[in-house]
């Protein structure tokens, strides 16, 4: 099919297949000439000068395409995304191409200068900002229409004619992270920058979290376990460790944000500037003008989105709230019962039934979580949203409102209506306990149990005998092609968030839970990586900052669980005991309390700076660099005249 | 003195003084020759490149010195500070000289396409900017070292040899100015672009503030008069009047900085671009280097300044705070001594003497605030801080605290320790009231009155037959050189800080409060306007985008706003009447009210965009602009290979 080959190709000897693209079976011999030739085509022609070579199958089906491009396509690619990269005097600077020289480890020849995963996202990059110039339609499929600056590739993915792009596995190297990251029983740190290296930012941004708040929890669960062990229940040590839990919420949430910018500094992130954005794909609407770019692209009138989600989105939240209340109650109802038939046949069988309600409801929390989920997708996907980033906070904020009421209201009702802290205790364990077996469960262990059934079935298919090692490139495809999509950190994010709300919450009443948490995490670290190496197709890097709307919503958690701590220890008969005479001072006292409390958090807040000195130095450094070089500019010009 | 004029002079007609230099009398001949020919010099040789003449007064002294520029100089200069201005097309641009055809009113002969503020502005900055080459001293002054790249009007400052830089008032624009401002009585807007353009933009906006802040209390002050009058004591009616306050306090700060955006955008300073800060004119230290700049400057180590912070200002602060309640509790007795003394003796007299402890405790707070100014300033520039903005957040902090307990200490303990609701509401009308004609006549009457009288001395000795108009430049100079120096808008915004909490800490027991804020502020108007206008130099302009900490002084006031208030209500008797069984549950809803009424405050905080969807739109036009302009480079270097 393909003889035009971009001019580049000729200086690069060997072609490295970076990014596979599978189109549709039966897609048009027209539509595929035009599609490879822009792909292939200069940039000065407005192409993306990649290189790209058809993959023949067995069955002698092509649909599958490698895409791959030169070294200096690459560096230049580099250039065109604003990759930052160390220097030789280990500062770290946007990688410009006529600048190669001062960044440290390049050389014309050494093709590792970039990662697989930089190169990857570049030519994810490119081929999204291919874009259409008088076509008015893809060539073979008059329905799907374009306009001039419309991405081509977004197009040819919502009328279906691809299927998926995604980035190749690199099992050499895969094989060496595999081993340092969870190969073997260790005690140790995560290799985050292999990670990055191979995942990308967002990924390994994850997972460091997801470790350094493991190691957060550490002192929590210390302290908490002699309260269990001996259990404990003086009014001084119960009020000591909430307050230390409170405070050392708040200090782990702020030096989370030094260690963030330590780690994207070195990253070269931090330091990367915001590309502006282009419509998400979904976004539809009638073609106009865009008043900041001033290009063709559709329009949607902001007063019509606003009109869907105050009247649809918003209700139909309120609703769902609503039905998790009803369930609630039919749980209570459910715990009542199972406690009665207890009390009139008193059996090990009807012992084991009270439990039973707690472990169902927590199943159906989870079930209806999921379910609730899809329906927030639809409506923010209905929603129609210009931009992936208020999609995406769309999207999260229906979503965690949801699961906080979901998994805490019954909580809050024992708590606060019932005043049951034994059945607050035991609710806590089971919804705890039993939510993080689920999670793991569904998200790791399972897709992994049926990966490999299904890898061995297509071994078997091909020729039994060959290790992974040993795969050709065509078998490598097929078996990628077929694995599963990693949707994105949002779930990781948000177990790791309900599971903070059970640590913090109620934290007074259940010292153990930062216990069970601490456990969870650490087989959560092996079972995430199991599953971003072994189950799931390679995702693209992601380069990030931060983590975005997850800081705010930890910190919203931990103002929460201030208030709701202070009322739990307010009501615990220690405390009541204290207070004989008046429950008024009892109260004021609790309160007075609660106000300290969040305005220490505040004042700490604001006093622990959000950058380490170095980096506030480094990046203080890069600012005053880019002013000098810009008065330089100035400077220059004014002597000339 | 001076021969060597700048080759612009030529070009230049028209000498115009705009900024005047006061040196110390009997500076000696090289110290001013060395000084006035750096002015003078090229850029190319590390010059101003600046027009200076000096001013022969009467009795034949040469100590002052104006100083002017070419047009094609400022010009040059407009681009070097980065200022914006506005485009053919109605967009704002940073000003550079090759694009300056494209700018609205530019013409090679208009000289006023940049105001007199603003040309003063440049003046100042490339004053400051004239840096040492290899000087290691002032000429003639020994002991006033110089380093390379020091700045030398700053050193000249501290050494004494200069005594003042400040820029010439335009006497015919400041009349137009007054007239418009405040010349005839008349309900409206302040002219405040008419401002901005004489004052500069932080002048303007704090004017702007105070207009809109009397804007915003109207409708405070209108729901608050009928509970006065008609003396409304239910229950009901203060909740509404309390939880209107508290949301609309919420609604007017976050609407603020959406005017704040609107003003600043269409002034330019919005998009001006932060420019590197040197360190303050007092920071002094051993010579080293400059990490960030990697050149040589005074170094000063940090952990010593946290030293003296942490040891030696925060107990002092600790310590004045300790004395503030201390002269608190003797206002108590005297208070009581003064009441003893009225039921002892019943007269006219006996009852006035119940109103002398508030008003001399009001006077004693304004003393107080005013000597702990000077100790924190004192103390602030001990501290050693580098640069001026952490200097002014450490001082402004310090300030804050006090005025804060000093002001509202003695109201705090009236209402939740007396639980003297009368006595808070004679106290709280008796402060405001005082402070607030304390206030105006300290701040403005009385300057105004002296600088009225040297002016009238001054005419006499001279002629006294002429005008304003008609003085001669000298005697222009020479009058204004004696005027009190504004120092900035700190004193201006701590009284609208306090006014504020005046205001909304005790709305619900005082709505009169606002009302008497609305008239003082009216008023205020003018007399900060006279103030600016009659008895100070002129300021030099200092652009800005927005009110600064002050907004977050502002809006933390806004937060304990709801508790007091809700504490309030909570103890009003009406309110107790309602809960007659339990006052368990009084508190407890009071204390659910004030979590919602905060939770709402941070919600709307969060909801109301901060700037406005059209600067929104046009600012995200400008970067997406820049943006491109970067990628057009990229692509333009791609294409040579």
């Amino acid at each position: 099919v393909l003889e035009s080959w971009s001019f580049l190709d000729t200086v690069e000897s060997n072609f490295r297949p970076l990014v596979v693209i599978e189109l549709a079976k039966g897609t048009k011999e027209e539509t595929i000439e035009w599609f490879t030739k822009r792909i292939v085509d200069k940039k000065a022609n407005g192409g993306a000068q990649l290189l790209i070579k058809p993959l023949v199958m067995e069955n002698g089906v092509e649909n599958i395409y490698l895409v791959g491009a030169s070294h200096l396509r690459l560096l230049l690619g580099a250039e065109t995304v604003g990759l930052v990269k160390e220097c030789t005097d280990n500062s770290m600077r946007t990688f410009t191409y006529s600048s190669r020289k001062t960044f440290k480890d390049f050389a014309d020849d050494n093709h590792n200068f970039l990662t697989m995963a930089e190169c990857q996202y570049i030519i994810k990059h490119e081929l999204e900002n291919l874009r259409a110039k008088n076509e008015k339609m893809i060539p073979g499929y008059p329905q799907a229409k374009l306009y001039p600056g419309k991405s081509i590739v977004r197009r040819l993915l919502t009328s279906g004619i691809l299927v998926q792009i995604f980035p190749l596995h690199d099992r050499e190297e895969l094989k060496k992270l595999r081993h340092s990251w969870y190969g073997r029983v260790k005690v140790g740190y995560q290799p985050l920058d292999d990670i990055r290296c191979y995942f990308g930012e967002t990924i390994a941004l994850y997972f460091g979290f997801l470790e350094y708040f493991t190691f957060a929890l550490i002192p929590m669960a210390v302290i908490g376990i002699p309260y269990y062990v001996f259990a404990w229940e003086d009014y001084d040590k119960y009020v000591m460790f909430a307050t230390f839990n409170l405070l050392w919420s708040t200090v782990i949430l702020e030096v989370w944000k030094r260690i963030c910018a330590i780690l994207t500094y070195r990253w070269g992130t931090l330091l990367m500037k915001r590309q502006f954005e282009e419509p998400r794909p979904g976004f539809h609407g009638v073609l106009g003008i865009n008043p900041v770019t001033g290009r063709e692209e559709p329009v949607y009138s902001s007063l019509k989105r606003q009109l869907r989600i105050y009247l649809v989105s918003l209700p139909f939240v309120c609703l769902c709230l609503y039905f998790s209340l009803y369930v609630m109650m039919i749980y209570f109802d459910l715990e009542q019962w199972a406690l009665d038939y207890h009390k009139e046949n008193e059996s090990n069988f009807s012992s084991l039934m009270l439990y039973v309600p707690s472990i169902i409801y927590a199943v159906v929390i989870e079930v209806m979580n999921r379910i609730y989920r899809y329906a927030a997708e639809f409506l923010t996907s209905w929603e129609n949203h210009r931009l992936e980033s208020s999609y995406q906070n769309h999207l999260i904020l229906k979503v965690l409102v949801f699961n906080f009421l979901n998994c805490f209201a019954s909580l809050f009702y024992i708590a606060f209506v019932l005043f049951d802290m034994k059945l607050l205790r035991q609710s806590l364990a089971t919804l705890l306990i039993t939510s993080q077996i689920l999670n793991q469960f569904a998200e790791s262990l399972l897709p992994y149990w049926f990966q490999r059934r299904y890898n061995r079935r297509m071994k078997k298919r091909t020729c039994s005998q060959k290790t992974d090692r040993d795969l050709s490139i065509a078998e490598q495809v097929n078996m990628e092609k077929e694995m599963g999509t990693y949707l994105g950190t949002f779930d990781d994010y948000l177990e790791l968030f309900l599971q903070f709300g059970y640590v913090s919450l109620f934290s007074c009443v259940y010292p153990l839970a930062a216990v069970f948490a601490v456990l969870n995490n650490i087989t959560e670290i092996y079972s995430d990586a199991l599953k971003m190496c072994r189950v799931y197709k390679r995702p693209f890097a992601e380069p990030t900052a931060n983590i975005g709307v997850w800081q705010l919503a930890f910190e919203t958690m931990s103002v929460i669980s201030v208030v709701t701590n202070c009322i739990l220890i307010g009501m615990s008969p220690q405390v009541d005991a204290l207070f004989p005479d008046s429950k008024m001072d009892l109260v004021l006292t609790v309160a007075l309390v609660e106000h300290l409390l969040l305005a220490i958090k505040f004042i700490m807040a604001f006093v622990i700076p959000d950058k380490p000195r170095d980096i506030q130095m480094k990046l203080a450094k890069l600012e005053f660099e880019s002013l000098e070089a810009l008065k330089q500019q100035v400077r220059a010009f004014q002597m000339q005249l």
